[in-house]
C-alpha cells in the first residue's frame, strides 16, 4: 500500500434515492474500486488521501432525497452510482501540491468521499492538523461542523447570558452536547431534551446540564416545558423542528432568540406532510428572533471559534462524547443510528488502518 | 361644553368577550356617560380630553378575545363593562399639568378611551401636535402606530436595499401602504397582495408599487409568488401570517429577512386551530431571519422615525390614504371593515366636533 501501488478501496455509493423514510441498503451500497497511488496518475493540485475518520451527520440524509422532492432541503443531492461524500480526516499518501507532504493529516470539510482511498483537489482541505495535544475525533466534533454549528447558535444568534434560560433539543447529540456545555460556560441555566433516560443521565453527569428530560416519556411537551422552565425560555437551540419547536413557542420569553440549527424530525417527509407550526403569533407578541443558518456563511469566524474551543478542550472545560464505529462497513448503520436516537454524542467512523 | 360643564359623552364598552370570530354588537356596545369638566374634579397630573380622531387597528380585535384564550395574543384584554381604549388625538379641555393648556392638541398612544370625552393621566400623552403643515390624520397613519410599524419592519428588520425584491401583504392597509412606499424610496422592487382589484389599482397608481395581486383571485399563492418573484423574495413584511407566510417561505432568497408585523388572518382562532406553517425548514437552508416586534420596544427610535417621515410628507414623497368614518357610532363597523378587507388605507374615526 505504499506509493506506487494500486490499492483496493471500499466505497459507499448511492444506488437509489430515498424520497421519504430512513435510507437503507437499497439506497446506499458498498463496492470495491481500485485507486492508483502512482504519483504520475495524481493530477497537479491534487492529493491521494487515505481516510482515517468520517463524520456521520443528520444532513447527509437530506442528500438522498432525490432531485424531485427538495422543498426546504438545502444541500446538493448525491448523484446516482457515485460515491457519497462528507466531512472527514485523512492522511496524505501522495501530494501534488507543495503545501502538503506525504503523512500530513488533513481535515476535509464537505467533500471527502466515503471511501478508504480517494484523490481530491487540495482546495478541499480546510486545515492541516498538527496539534498533537488534541485527539483527532475532536476535529469532527467540538472543532468541526457540529462544534461550529453549536458555537454559531450561541455566539452569533442565541447570545445567552449569565442566568439565561436555555433549552437545547437533541441535547446529547453532536451539536447539542457542545451547545449545552458552551451555554453552561456562559453561566446560563441549561435544560435539554433527548430520547432516553440513559442520555438524560449522561447530559447531567458528563455534559453538565442543569436538567433534562426524555421526550419519549414526557409525551406532553407543553407540560414538560412548563415544568422545566417555570420562568420561560430565553434561548432555544433547535436541532429537531416540528412539534418541539411548536411547544417551545408557547414558552418563549420577551425577546427570546431561536437558533435554527437543524430539524431532524422533519427531513424524511415531503414538505406538505411536515408538522405545521401553528403558534408563530408568539414571535410577534414576545418579539422573538428566529434565525436559520448554514456554517458555510460564517467561515470568517472559524479561527475565532477554533481558538476558543481549543482553549476549552485543553483546560478540560469541554468534554465531547464520541461514538466511534470501526470500519467503513458501519456507515449505513451509523447514519441510521441518528434517526433512531440510538446514538450518544458525535457519531464517527474510524477506518481500519 | 366650556369649562365647568358636565358633558354627555358617548363611549364604547365591552359587553362580552368574543373568543373567536369578528366582534359584533353583542360584544361592543355604545352607551352615554356624564363627564365632569369642572377643574376641581380633574385630579392633578390629569387632562380632560375631547376626542377628535381615533385609530382603528387590527390588534384591537385581539383585546376582545377574553382571558381564557390568549395563546399568542399579546395585548392586554379589555375588561367587561369598561370603556375600550386605543390610539387617538384629542383636544385638551382642562389641564391639571403645567406642560399642557386648554386647546392643546395631543397624541395619545394606546390608552385613549373610545369616548367623546375622557379624563386621562397626562403621562399617556406621547406628544403635543403643533406642526400646522401636517394634517392631523397623518399622526395616526404615517406618523403614528402603523407608520412606525412599517418603518421598523424596513429600517430595523427587513433592511431592503436598492434592487431588493420586497413583498408586502395587506399591502393597501395602514401598515402596508406605508411599508410599500418606504421600500420604494429605498429603490427596491415592491410587490403587494391585497383583497380586491380596486386596491391593486390603488397600490400601483397611488402608492407606487411595482405590481400587486388580489389574493382572492390568485388562489394558488405559490404560483402567484413564482410569477411575481421570478428572482425570489429578499424582504417580506408580514401583516397576515398563515397560508401567505407559508407560501412566502417557498420563495425566499438566501439571507432573506421577514418582519412579522401582524397576522390578521390568525387572530380570531384559538392557537391549535391556526394555520400550521409546514416549511420552516426553508429558514435554515436559506439562512433566513424571521423576527416579530412590538413598537413599544423601539420608542428610542421614534424621533428618528418621525423626522424622516415628516420630511417625506412635506416633500410629497409619501402619500398615505385615510378612510375617515364620521362619528363615534361608526367604531364597530370601522373595526369590522379591517377583517372583511373592505377598507382601504388607514381607518380613522373622526368625531363630530
Amino acid at each position: 500500500m505504499g506509493m506506487g501501488a494500486v490499492v483496493e478501496s471500499r466505497e459507499w455509493y448511492l444506488a437509489s434515492y430515498a424520497p421519504q423514510g430512513v435510507p437503507n441498503s437499497k439506497h446506499l451500497k458498498l463496492r470495491t474500486a481500485s485507486v492508483s497511488l502512482e504519483p504520475h496518475s495524481i493530477p497537479d493540485g491534487h492529493l491521494a488521501i487515505q481516510t482515517l475518520l468520517l463524520s456521520i451527520d443528520p444532513y447527509i440524509r437530506t442528500r438522498f432525497t432525490g432531485p424531485n422532492n427538495l422543498d426546504g432541503l438545502y444541500f446538493p443531492q448525491y448523484h446516482l452510482n457515485q460515491v457519497i461524500t462528507g466531512v472527514g480526516i485523512g492522511r496524505v499518501k501522495v501530494s501534488k501540491d507543495s503545501k502538503y507532504k506525504e503523512g500530513d493529516i488533513v481535515l476535509v470539510f464537505g467533500d471527502l468521499p466515503f471511501a478508504e482511498y480517494s484523490v481530491i483537489s487540495s482546495t478541499k482541505v480546510s486545515t492541516k492538523i498538527d496539534d498533537d495535544a488534541i485527539a483527532l475525533p475532536n476535529y469532527l466534533s467540538c472543532l468541526g461542523v457540529p462544534g461550529f454549528a453549536a458555537w454559531i447558535s450561541l455566539e452569533v444568534i442565541g447570545k445567552p447570558k449569565k442566568g439565561s434560560n436555555v433549552f437545547i433539543s437533541a441535547a446529547s447529540g453532536a451539536v447539542g452536547m457542545i451547545a449545552g456545555q458552551l451555554a453552561k460556560l456562559k453561566g446560563s441555566r441549561v435544560i435539554g431534551s433527548t430520547g432516553s433516560d440513559e442520555k438524560v443521565k449522561l447530559m447531567k453527569e458528563e455534559f453538565g446540564y442543569d436538567d433534562g428530560f426524555n421526550y419519549n416519556k414526557e409525551v406532553d411537551l407543553d407540560a414538560a416545558l412548563s415544568k422545566y422552565f417555570p420562568d420561560g425560555i430565553d434561548v432555544y437551540v433547535d436541532n429537531v423542528g416540528g412539534k418541539t419547536l411548536e411547544a417551545v413557542l408557547n414558552h418563549v420569553n420577551k425577546q427570546a432568540r431561536i437558533a435554527l440549527c437543524g430539524m431532524i424530525s422533519q427531513y424524511d417527509k415531503v414538505w406538505t406532510e411536515r408538522d405545521g407550526v401553528r403558534n408563530l403569533l408568539n414571535l410577534i407578541g414576545k418579539e422573538v428572533r428566529m434565525e436559520g443558518f448554514m456554517i458555510g456563511s460564517y467561515f470568517n469566524l472559524f479561527d475565532d471559534f477554533a481558538e476558543e474551543m481549543k482553549k476549552y478542550i485543553k483546560e478540560g472545560k469541554l468534554k465531547p462524547k464520541h461514538k466511534i464505529n470501526i470500519g467503513i462497513e458501519t456507515a449505513l448503520d451509523s447514519l441510521n443510528s441518528l434517526f433512531t436516537s440510538s446514538n450518544i454524542g458525535k457519531v464517527i467512523i474510524q477506518f481500519n488502518a
